[in-house]
């Protein structure tokens, strides 16, 4: 794998000083362009051995390009907020926007790799890792972000003349680390490891360039050049077509039954049965919440329904047995400017709560399979494979000992007609319907199919869907907050052992 | 001070029924107001003595009030992140945005009240950090905030009453901790500080408002009507007509001599001098960001001038002697969404580096007395305390050890016409002058004026502007690389002793 960069590649100064500047003003270009168009975001990645230049590599492209438009990020130690949440939060919130270049020094590589080295986590961790790697690289890529990757390698003797050289050097002394010769009497481990991972994570999107590191006028230009190239052409390529009709449905029982349809809607609770399971399971929820061990999980939970399902009634129940210091409500309606920039899970990973607390979303990411499906928000490939894409950030929350508890609130058709008229009348401002109430309404069906294809690709043994029969409001709530109570409790059983 | 608050007063089970129903509705209805306009944010803080129902009453006003559009904050040990940035920066980021509600538990009280009662800091320290609370609500209330200060009180007998009854029962027990029978003995100590603190910081945009905490329901409808009040009468006044018309100049010397005027803009530095400077004084600066003591300080560096001074080319001639890892540029140009919905601070307050780094602003907090003045983007009284809040948000800066450097980088009129003809001849797109470049040509003199004042109002001892004499690129990137230079010297000088 890494033969092509071991053939001792070298660079003439004249050919250096005569390439580099046409190749600057093409990179500025470029990269006006990218910042003109908002088109994409570029996702730069410099990593491979130690003391291969990948530092010098990255202030040279800050050089070449327009450093106020890109971010540079190296590894460094876990601040206490990242410790927090799933170990990807750290790279989501670093993300470039769409017309900006991020690069990133090593990254999310680097750990993993040496962990393995030094057989702090096994092979088959290691390709745990890594999958998770592919996919978070895969969501990216499908959210048009440019990927490139770069690994700089040296073969074991140049390793040790570049180490040796730079240690000569007082000037350079400071670059070369105990842990860099302490890696290097590893080498071979180090190279057998690395082309393990660059094997597994050589995708058709973000495939890895290797470069020899030894001539640093080789490698710059060969990555400027690999850099200008790609982003010519992704800048240069005609946009796809976007799809603004609504798209059919993914599947369809023949038979027409569907899961929603098994509801019991009749279900009820009387009012004064309603008034002891509230007190009741209002108490263990706080209890829960005030437990020795919550300070070790984190809750999530998702609140979707159909208009007028009482979303808004049952989040308050749950709220109403918690110390507000311990939840935080999310809402979601359109995205932001800045929100809009980024992948679609992006602005959901912003809300994820550190440990000892609740995250309530009043709507969340599943938009993404329901009214941007619906709708015709998103192209029909880009909602297929949300689902992946929402069952994988689950997983990581719940790796995490994150509870994920996600209800579906649902009403019949009648019931919902009902709450309507009684809302226009009652003349509150806040519980107005609107036109585009009215509008979804006339897509009943439509929705419906979202909602199963949803709840069939998205429940899963780690992050079940919890279908709520809320035709009645009381047997609604009560078995919202039942179901929390039941996961947290379980989840705090998991911690104790 | 707290005589109106030991009156005993009490509200009867009967009248709070009946009154708190019509009150939650027209909570509601103005909560929806205030998220449908996106008018104001609203911050209300709920501080005082220790049970004396803080968290009780934030939970029933979470209850009252719609949750979702409610951030809850209590105190909570400062986070890796906040420590490496000035004492403040917590607190901005927590800010609700205009049409949300953002609830303070204790806040930015609590700490100097315990720290002075225990003699941690002296009277004049509290002071000194009262006077900084001042500023910043005040900064908040200029910009449109709705503040809403509650001091819950206890007497000292009713204080002994609740740690005992709370103590008793099972279920509230967890309540009382030991730090609240230890400040219960300094009764008298917290008495007076508390008394010191609240006349110091009553303002008249921010009063506070003691609340006798024995009786909840006198507490939550006390506090409930107060709030209800205070958003009703600021939602109902009439908006204040917005300034669109550039303004006058601020000051006016009557012989006409300005600071500008007095620098020699014929400053030259020859090609082969200027690249001996150039390697000099990049390489110094190199060194000094690797300085054993570079971790202990922070660098923020402003970039401002005139079209085509030459900022782009100044802050890559700093960029080139650093490390990608080390800085961060910030740029700035139009608010983003998020960012209008906020102090115009806030969107700067995101980019303070943490220590060890270095921050680089391609224009900066200075559009407000520069391009907001002059076009009229906001108020004549807006921009006039700017001056102020600047000053204190650099002072803040540099308290946290943070060199804040200053540069205006000059160019006269005749010299910017030769750069703007020659730019249009280049045809490089990135360099292309705009409409609005040749706009702002036009308003030259206003612009000079309000440069002139900015220098006046804003260059201080701690954190001073330098003129940078830029008719010249290469006299004005070295001017530019030594004083920055210079001044990390001095703070690496000062953080040793």
């Amino acid at each position: 794998m890494f033969e092509s960069a071991e053939l001792g590649h070298k660079i003439a100064k004249s050919v250096y000083k005569r390439e580099v500047p046409p190749l600057r003003e093409a990179l500025l270009d470029a990269q006006f362009d990218l910042l003109q168009s908002k088109k994409f975001p570029v996702i730069i990645l410099v990593a491979g051995v130690d003391c291969g230049g990948k530092g010098e590599t990255v202030n040279i492209l800050n050089e070449w390009l327009d450093p106020r438009h890109i971010e540079t990020h190296a590894l460094r130690p876990l601040t206490g907020e990242e410790l927090e949440r799933p170990p990807m939060w750290r790279y989501w919130r670093t993300l470039p926007p769409k017309g900006k270049i991020g690069m990133f020094i090593g990254s999310w590589y680097s750990e993993p790799l040496v962990d393995n080295v030094y057989k702090r986590i096994s092979n088959a961790d290691l390709d745990q890792r890594l999958e998770r790697i592919i996919r978070f690289e895969q969501i990216l890529c499908d959210e048009g972000a440019l990927f490139l990757k770069f690994w700089l390698h040296l073969s074991r003797d140049q390793q040790k003349k570049r180490l040796t050289s730079l240690e000569k050097d007082p000037d350079t002394r400071w670059r070369v680390t105990d842990s860099d010769w302490k890696h290097y009497k590893k080498y071979d481990r180090f190279h057998q490891v690395s082309e393990r991972m660059l094997r597994a994570t050589s995708t058709a999107e973000s495939p890895w360039l290797i470069v020899e590191g030894t001539d640093p006028r080789y490698r710059y230009l060969t990555i400027g050049k690999t850099i200008l190239q790609s982003l010519r052409e992704r800048l240069d390529a005609p946009e796809p077509p976007k799809v603004r009709e609504p798209t059919p449905p993914a599947t369809m029982a023949i038979d027409g039954l569907r899961v929603l349809q098994t509801l019991d809607l009749s279900k009820k609770l009387a009012k004064g049965d309603y008034e002891d399971e509230l007190e009741k399971w209002q108490g263990k929820l706080n209890r829960l919440s005030r437990h020795d061990n919550f300070g070790k999980i984190a809750v999530v939970v998702v609140f979707e329904g159909n208009d007028a399902a009482g979303k808004g009634g049952a989040i308050r129940r749950v709220t109403q047995a918690l110390d507000a210091r311990r939840y935080r409500i999310a809402s979601f309606a359109s995205p932001t400017e800045e929100e809009r920039l980024q992948p679609y899970l992006w602005r959901f990973w912003r809300h994820i709560p550190h440990r000892g607390r609740f995250a309530l979303f009043d709507r969340s990411w599943y938009g993404r399979v329901l009214v941007e499906r619906v709708e015709g928000y998103c192209a029909h490939a880009d909602w297929m494979r949300a689902y992946g894409e929402i069952n994988d950030f689950e997983e990581q929350l719940v790796r995490h000992q994150t509870v994920v508890v996600k209800f579906w609130l649902a009403i019949d058709k009648k019931e919902q007609l009902k709450r309507f008229d009684a809302r226009e009348k009652i003349g509150f401002k806040r519980f107005k319907i609107t036109e585009e109430d009215w509008r979804n309404r006339e897509k009943w069906d439509d929705y419906e199919q979202a909602v199963c294809d949803m709840i069939d690709r998205t429940s899963t043994e780690i992050a079940p869907w919890t279908l709520v029969e809320a035709n009645d409001k009381n047997y609604a709530r009560i078995k919202v907050l039942k179901t929390i109570c039941n996961r947290i409790e379980a989840a705090l059983d998991r911690v104790k052992k």
